[in-house]
This record gives structure tokens, C-alpha cells and sequence, in this order.
């Protein structure tokens, strides 16, 4: 297997040229500074190359285990675990007060991408504990957050996410779960809950689970649900775990990739029932599951860049040492990244990484801004939620053709699995599909972040990224002229399919909907290419080698992505109806 | 599981009202008509969908055991093939000198198809058999002829083509393994294959290798291979398998898909050599090879249909029966059909299935002409070349295109093993890597079927689609509109992709290849609008639900598929400079 390397470098451009990272702290009230950042990502990426990227292979091949209601994870996994909350990774972005570092979003946005990379599966495993941090914080009373919070910022417990059923998937309307109130003010939870992340390992002495369940009196649909804290060992008054709750892993899947992520089926009160507690008000389970949901699909978009650059370096990595054939045009048998079409391939993967990472990085500067007292708090706030489905959708659909086209690199190799590269393409596979696939990010993306404010927060970033098409159109460098014309028609391809999208949503309400998926990839072709122009606008301020990768990154993303986008608004426009008016009768001929 | 349901009825419609068979067969000579080739198909269906495709999960879950040098194939694999070879599957398209029916290359190509929707895994066996067929009825010797055909015709024996060494992957060039000529005419064979499909299983009582290997005094490179026949047993005088030739698989290889298929690391001569035969004349290896090529690679793209197809089935009945959720503009709670993306994704598979359907027919048309003395033998041969790669670089990668929604379509259930899903998804994957990679299939398109003959046989096809473009634009239907225009634009964007490929062969040879897989893609998505015009053409002679689904499938493939045309041949013209000139210093950043 190939090395794990952290982006250092690429990260130190993104805060200290791009984004100007220390400008953007003083605005947020943030104490924090590139180099201090920089310093954080340097650590964490010494422990996801040397401890967390070197058990992933291992735990493909031999991954998590159940028997008789017990998992037991990947050779290794307990180890690195308890390294990681020693180091206290764990507790990066949460408030000091319960042990955490209080860091901001970029940060914890650089150091999770390494843990990803490092390690898809290790790393659902803090991932969700995250999430059920983020509930606790956003609607626990005091009693819960004094309970847990402690424990599961420090890693010492670890927390999932209940929220689907079989028969409640995509549409959480249908939960069944039921949750019967007691006297002493905790409920008693009944139900089965399936795709689990996390649901039993032996990593963490307890797991807390975050349970959606409806009350026996409470509404139909999703304004009947609630959401319950059911730890699977009862709390003592001195905070140790002690009696095991009504709560069981019934067992695990076996899944298509990322085996080290136990994936379960839990049964919740077999016997009398486990023992839940409130998270909030009855019936705003949902209401508190949608604040945490950016939050999950922020990450499951970072999960994309990351595996996406796992594959890129392991397949870079052998196009430097095969050597097969002799490259057109050249002289002599070489190594095959000579061979112009493998070029293609990494230089394809290398444009859409960086692309993403900028994304990335430069979405969580807005959600660190939304959570600030800055004055464009606001604006950042709704930009935040136009960005988030299309980084979740973007990165984790571009990961798909990534890991691709990295198993492609290797040639018969890339089929073996000893290679390496086929569990890349395996695991990223889940990406589109968990915390909503890739058509939900679509809906919201049409319905909740386009439609419902008539455009307004979309316009505004066209007309930023336009403001950018401009300064760059004034530059002579080759690329800046390419990207910046590329860039301009695909804004104006973007602008065509907001107001489309805005103008049928009464007329055609299917039709629009039949085009979200490629709505959503017109987003993120066109916010890719604007991430490469700002990444471009400050290597023009460099020169040399410097300049030359940054430009031809972007030349080649201007050529082979941004130039999709006029095609794209035309399925938009023009493709929805056909789908839907397909004769019902005629599929199976 | 889902049942595998035979294409009959699109196979009646392309065979009775898209091409006119029975006129094609006139003209070629050929003793078959519309009527006869359905109901062969109906039988090999039955055979495909009763007998083949039920093993095919089993198959995947208890892929091929090796023990000992023994390679035992998945439970109900040997009786199977005893059955597909006693019913006469094996030798449909051979001559009846050799125990065959004679059938020809469009009777061939509707039945393979059904084996390998059935299981990629199972039918690569007779697949690998037909490859030596052809081999030896190329250019081998009558003593061989009588000795190995009619066994290899019946499938009593069967084939394996053995190319592949640990250094001679794409390059052929490469290849070491020795061949020592003996004083009888015999060789001796000595080194190491790898990669080699069936090079040992337990379904029949001889296998047949076809070994390229070098003579001690060949010339350096492609020009220095030769072409030997080494049996696993010898065959006595009366052409009874005799004693173990010196020849043993020493592994097979834990691959990412296709389980049921062996492939095997072959050593020959460990001892004393190999025993081997010449086929053909001394370093004339590759040509022969070559001869075989264009069979084996259109039936690997012949596969990438057959895949989508089972996979797209697979997911229509689950979208048939899986409830959940209300989709947007529907009343009530339904099955996830009604969800517009699920249509869309749907629809996108069977539109393109029908493309690569027709394609795949229309070639082995072309087939059949090129092998008959009709005066278009000619042409039809170079259209056969140029149409290859395409077929078999464009159905490949679709079927990760499709194989891929297929997942989508089953949300969380698609990464669950069980469901099935995922083994399409993961067996399609080697079909663009193996029997030449997508780039070699893209270079072979660009250097010897565009540049070759100035882009003759190309411009002659764009003329024809063209002709079909005025014709459909006649017609007032809203589909013919839609996809004339789209089609005329797509000409002219592969026309101006032709053109730049010829112009820069001398001026900028490794652009041209660093833009040939666009190119590829440009065909694929060309041709296969060029065969929605044909469909829609007969079925506007049709009219209800018959015309409706014609025609919204040809919508939706304009303006899904044929629409990115323009944007393909850009990436072509102005895409590939940037991978070449990108620094090599700062790929790894």
C-alpha cells in the first residue's frame, strides 16, 4: 500500500492565499491563525498516516465482527481509537466547558479530512459521535448535557443515530418507534431501528444512542416525532455506566465496502422497554434532526474529498513506478504516467480534488461566520444552507468517478484486491446513498435552498462568482482567460436553470423535481470553477512551478468540467418530462 | 432475487422493424430469417433465465476454489455447462464441419447477450472458447484444426487466451515467455501468465490454451510473438485426452467482482517445457491476435449491455414494489416509481439500453456483411473496425453508468450484499479494463480508425447519420423534432472532432491522444443518438403506447446523453494540453 500524505501544503495555500485565513478569524472573533491551524493539521496528519491509514486495509479484509449481540471490531481499531481520544481529536471543535478545544470550523474541517482519508470506516466512528454532541448541544436540557456531554466530547462514549426503519428510509414520516412516557419523566422506547453506524462495537465503554420514536398521542407524519437519548448502559449518580438498558444489536451487515464500520440492526425494548430520555420538546425530533443534518451532510461531502485523495495518491503512486509501454510521442518505454491518457485521469482526479477541498474549506468559513456576531452572519447562514447539499451531493457523486478512474490507473491490478484500489471504489459507494442520498440533497436543493426564498440566496452567489469571472477576465494569463470565459457561460447556464426552476415550480412541479440531480451537478460544476478561479486569482500573484500547477489545474477543469455546464441547464430544462411521461406499462420490454 | 426477463420484444422490434433482418440476410446470403433467429432466442432465453442466471449470486458468494493447482468452479457451474453445451449453445455460430450450426454474428449476438445478463462469470468460460475457436479457424493448420476443433466446438474442451505477464500488460511488446522449437515441429514452452480467464476449472475434460510466446531468435518487440497451441493433457492418436502437459495454475486471484470466473496465474514448463504447437507461421502471433481481437473486444462491450440490462431489471422491480414516501405532486404514498429521479434514473438506463442494444445488432450486421461477398463487404468492414472500439469502450463504460444507478435505485439496500445490486455493480468493472483498457480501445479509434484513412470510414458514418438527421427532422412528432436537432448538433461536434484529430496528428500528437477518451465517449454518445433515430424512425410508422415509449426514450437520451456532444468535442479539442504540461514536480501537493 501506498502513503497516506495530509495536504499540508495545499491547505497552507487554500488559509494564506486563497482565503486568507487570519482576516477571516479577527472577522468571526475566532483566536486563531493560519499557522496555528497549519500546526493542528500537521499533528493530525502524522496520526492519520502513521496510526489510522495503515489498519484500513486490514479492516476490509477482516472487519467488524458480530456473535450473540456482541461486535467486535478491526485488529487494531481499539488501539488507534484510544490514541485518538488520548490525543484529544475527539473534543477539536467542542465548547472547553466540556472538555473540548473549542476550535473552529476550518479546523476541524482540515484535520477531518485526514481522518476520512486515513480511514473511512475508523472514522464514522467519532463522526457520529459528533453528531450526537451537536443534539445534545442544540436541544439537551441541562441534566443531559451535564450526563453526557463530558464523556462523549473526550471519546470515553461514543454516540449513534437512530433514525431509520425498515420501512422508513428516505421518508422519516413513516417512523415507527414508539416511545411510552413514564412517571419519573424518561419513556420507554419499542422498536426496530436499521443502518446503525456504529450501533455496538468495543471501542468506548458505553454508546449513546439518539432515538427518533413517536408518543402515543403524537401527530401522524414527521411532526409526530421525537427525538430520545437511550444509552445502551444506564448512567450511575457518579456518572460510571452500570445496568445494561433494554437495547441490543441484533446483528450487522454485510456491506458492499468500509467492513470496519459495524453497520446494525438494533432492537430497542425486547423486554420492558428501554429506557429513553427526551431530547427537547415532544414532536421537534425532526426540527432538531434538520440543525444537526448540515452538519452530517457537511461531513459525508468531506468523507467524498477525502477517499477521493486516498485513491488519487495510492494510484499516483503506481504511475510513477509502472513502467509499461512506450507513451506516443516520446522516445523510450516509461513509467506510465507518461502515457497521456493516464495523465487525463490524474490530472482529472488532482483539478476536482483540489476543487473540493476549496469547497470545503470555504463552506465551513461560512459556517464559522453564520455562527458568529459578524454583521454578514446572516448572508454566510443562508449561503451555508444553499452550499451544504451541494457539497454533500458534489463531492460524494465526484468520489464515485474518482475512485473510478483510480482502480482504471492500475489496469488489471486495479481488479485484484490485493491492490488497494477496488475498497476505495467499494467504500466510497455508500457516499451518495447515507444521510440522504444524492436525489434528497437535490429536492432540498430545488425545494428548501431555490425555491423558498424565490432565488435570493442563489442570485447573490452568481453574482459573486460573476464579480470574480471579472477580475479574472482582466488578467492575460492563458488560464485566466480560459477559466474566466468557461466560468461566465456557465453562471449564465446556472442563472437560465435557477429562474427555470423558479418559474415551474407551480407549472411543473415533477418536471422540475425529474432535473434536481442534474441541478445539483450544475452547482457543483459551477462552484468548483469558481473555487479554481479564486484559487488561481492568488497564484497569479506567484510565479514558476507555482503558478504553472495551479493554472493548468484550473485550464484543465475549465476544458473538462465547467464546460458541461451549458449542457447540463439544457437536461435541466429540457429533460425532466420524458421520465415522467414514460408510458407505465411499457418498462419490461 | 429478480427474474432475468430475455430483451424478445425489443429484439423482435430491432430484427423485424429497425434493421429488416430478413433483407439483411438476403443480402448476405445467409439461410435465416427474422422469424427463426426469435425463436432461437426465446430458447436461449429460457436457458439464460431458468438454468444460468439463478446460479449467478451463489456464484458470487462461492466464487472459484483453488486447491493444489485444482480449481473447482461454484456449486451448479458443471452441470450447467453440460447442459448449455449438450442443447448446442456452444457452437451456434461455428461451421457445421466442425459440428457447429453455421449461425451467423446477428443470431450470435442476441443469444450471448442472454448468457451474459444471465452471469458475466458463467459465460466467460464459452466466451474464452469461442476466442480459440476463432484463432485456430484463422490460421491454424489442418492437423490442428482436426485435432482441437470440433472438442472446442461441442465445449467438451474448452479455451483460455493467454496473453498477459506480470511486465506485459497493455504492452504487448513485452511478452517473455520462451518457445523452443523441438526436432518433431513441436515447442517448448516456458514462463509465467497471469490474468488468464478460465485457465483452469473442473467443466471440462481438456482445456486448450493459446500461449503468445517468443522464439530465441524473434525480433525485438511486437514483431517477435508467436501463437502456440498447449493442450492441459495431451491428446492421444485416437483424440482422447492423454497425459498432463507441463503446464499448472498456481493461483487464482480474489478479485473485486466476476467470482464464478477463475482467473488463473498459469506456469508452463516448470519441468521440462510446456508442450506447444505453432498456429500459424513464426512471429506472426500478434496479427493473428489482432484478427481475433475485434470478436473478443465487441463481445466484451457485448457484455457491458448485458450487465446493464440484468442490473436495470433488478431495479425496476424493486422500484415496482418498494413504497415509500409521497412524491411531490402525488396525492398519496406510492411505490418509489412515482419519485421523478427514480423515473429519471430508470428511464436513463433503459434509454441507454436500448442504444447499446441496437448498436451491438447493427454492428454485427456490419459482421455479417464484412464476412459474406455482398458488395458492401468492403465498407461494411471498415465501419465494423471504426464501430469496435466504440462498442466496446462505450458499452463498458455505460454499464458503470447504469450498474451504478442501479444501485442508487435500491438507497441503503443497494450496499448491503444480499440484495444484488452491488455484484452488478462490482462485476461490471473489469469489463473497461479487460481485452484492452478504455484508452487502448480510445487510441485505437484515434491512431488506426480515424488517422489511418484521413477519417474516412468516420466521415462516411457521419454522412449516414446525417441522412438519417433530415429525414427524422421531416417529421412533425415533437420526439423527432427534438432529437434531430440534437443530432445534427452532435454530428457536427464529432465532425469538427474528426477533422481536429486528423489535423493535429503531425502538430500536437500527445494532445490528440491525451483527448481520446472524450473522443471515444463523442462516438458512443453519437452513434448511439444515430440509433435512437433509427427506433424512432420504425416506430413512428407504429402509433400508441408503442410510438410513446419509443419516442419519450429518444427524447430523454437527447437530452440527457446526446446534448453533451458539443461540450465533448471542446474537452477534445481543448483539454488535452493541460495533463501534458502539468509540472511534474507538483503532482503529489
Amino acid at each position: 500500500m501506498s502513503q497516506y500524505h495530509p495536504p499540508l501544503k495545499d491547505l497552507a495555500f487554500l488559509l494564506g492565499d486563497v482565503f486568507d485565513f487570519d482576516q477571516h478569524a479577527q472577522h468571526c472573533g475566532i483566536d486563531c491563525d493560519t499557522g496555528t491551524v497549519l500546526a493542528i493539521a500537521e499533528e493530525a496528519g502524522k496520526f492519520a498516516s502513521e496510526v489510522i491509514d495503515p489498519l484500513n486495509a486490514g479492516s476490509d479484509r477482516n472487519g467488524a465482527k458480530w456473535h450473540d449481540s456482541v461486535v467486535t471490531t478491526s485488529p487494531g481499531y481499539r488501539e488507534a481509537y484510544a490514541g485518538f481520544c488520548e490525543s484529544g481529536w475527539n473534543g477539536l471543535r467542542f465548547p472547553e466547558q466540556y472538555g473540548g478545544q473549542g476550535l473552529c470550523s476550518v479546523v476541524a474541517t482540515a484535520v477531518d479530512e485526514m481522518w476520512h482519508a486515513a480511514s473511512l470506516s475508523f472514522a464514522l466512528c467519532p463522526m457520529l459521535t459528533n453528531g450526537a454532541i451537536e443534539a445534545l448541544l442544540t436541544a439537551g436540557n441541562d441534566a443531559l448535557k451535564e450526563t453526557y456531554l463530558a464523556k462523549l466530547v473526550s471519546g470515553e462514549w461514543t454516540g449513534t443515530m437512530n433514525l431509520t426503519e425498515p420501512s422508513a428510509g428516505s421518508d422519516l414520516a413513516a417512523v415507527q418507534c414508539k416511545a411510552l412516557r413514564q412517571e419519573d419523566g424518561s419513556y420507554r422506547i419499542h422498536g426496530q431501528k436499521i443502518f446503525i453506524t456504529y450501533g455496538e462495537h468495543d471501542l468506548a465503554e458505553n454508546i449513546i444512542h439518539l432515538v427518533l420514536a413517536r408518543t402515543p398521542d403524537a401527530p401522524k407524519g414527521v411532526k409526530g416525532i421525537s427525538l430520545f437519548v437511550v444509552p445502551k448502559f444506564m448512567v450511575n449518580p457518579d456518572g460510571t455506566p452500570g445496568s445494561r438498558n433494554d437495547v441490543r444489536c441484533a446483528s450487522i451487515e454485510h456491506k458492499l465496502g468500509i467492513h470496519g464500520s459495524p453497520t446494525a440492526v438494533m432492537l430497542f425494548g425486547e423486554g420492558e422497554g428501554a429506557t429513553g430520555y427526551l431530547v427537547g420538546e415532544e414532536n421537534r425530533g425532526l426540527e432538531y434532526m434538520f440543525i444537526m443534518m448540515n452538519e452530517a451532510r457537511f461531513s459525508v461531502g468531506l468523507q467524498g474529498l477525502s477517499v477521493s485523495d486516498r485513491a488519487y495518491q495510492h494510484a499516483l503512486a503506481y504511475a510513477l513506478e509502472r513502467v509499461q509501454g512506450r507513451a506516443v510521442g516520446e522516445a523510450t518505454t516509461g513509467t506510465i504516467i507518461r502515457h497521456p491518457d493516464v495523465r487525463r485521469m490524474l490530472l482529472g482526479m488532482k483539478s476536482r480534488i483540489e476543487a473540493m477541498r476549496a469547497l470545503a474549506v470555504y463552506v465551513s468559513m461560512q459556517k464559522d461566520l453564520a455562527h458568529s456576531n459578524a454583521a454578514a452572519s446572516g448572508k454566510a447562514k443562508a449561503r451555508m444552507e444553499l452550499l451544504v447539499p451541494v457539497l454533500k451531493g458534489w463531492l460524494t457523486e465526484s468520489a464515485q468517478d474518482l475512485t473510478y478512474d483510480a482502480v482504471q490507473v492500475f489496469g488489471g491490478m486495479g481488479f485484484i484486491e490485493e491492490t488497494g484500489a477496488a475498497q476505495y471504489y467499494r467504500d466510497a459507494r455508500i457516499l451518495t446513498i447515507y444521510e440522504g442520498t444524492t436525489a434528497i440533497q437535490a429536492n432540498d436543493l430545488v425545494g428548501r435552498k431555490t425555491q423558498r426564498d424565490r432565488g435570493e440566496a442563489a442570485f447573490a452567489l452568481i453574482g459573486d462568482m460573476m464579480a470574480d469571472v471579472k477580475v479574472l477576465g482582466e488578467n492575460g494569463h492563458p488560464a485566466a482567460q480560459r477559466l474566466s470565459t468557461r466560468l461566465a457561460s456557465a453562471c449564465d447556464a446556472l442563472r437560465s436553470a435557477v429562474n427555470w426552476i423558479i418559474e415551474s415550480q407551480e407549472s411543473a412541479p415533477r418536471a422540475v423535481y425529474g432535473g434536481s440531480v442534474p441541478y445539483l451537478h450544475l452547482w457543483g460544476t459551477v462552484v468548483g470553477g469558481w473555487m479554481h478561479a479564486r484559487r488561481l486569482q492568488a497564484a497569479l500573484r506567484k510565479d514558476g512551478a507555482e503558478l504553472a500547477a495551479v493554472a493548468h489545474s484550473a485550464s484543465f477543469f475549465a476544458a473538462h468540467v465547467l464546460v458541461n455546464a451549458p449542457a447540463l441547464a439544457a437536461t435541466i430544462k429540457e429533460g425532466g418530462s420524458s421520465a415522467l411521461d414514460f408510458p407505465d406499462t411499457a418498462w419490461l420490454e
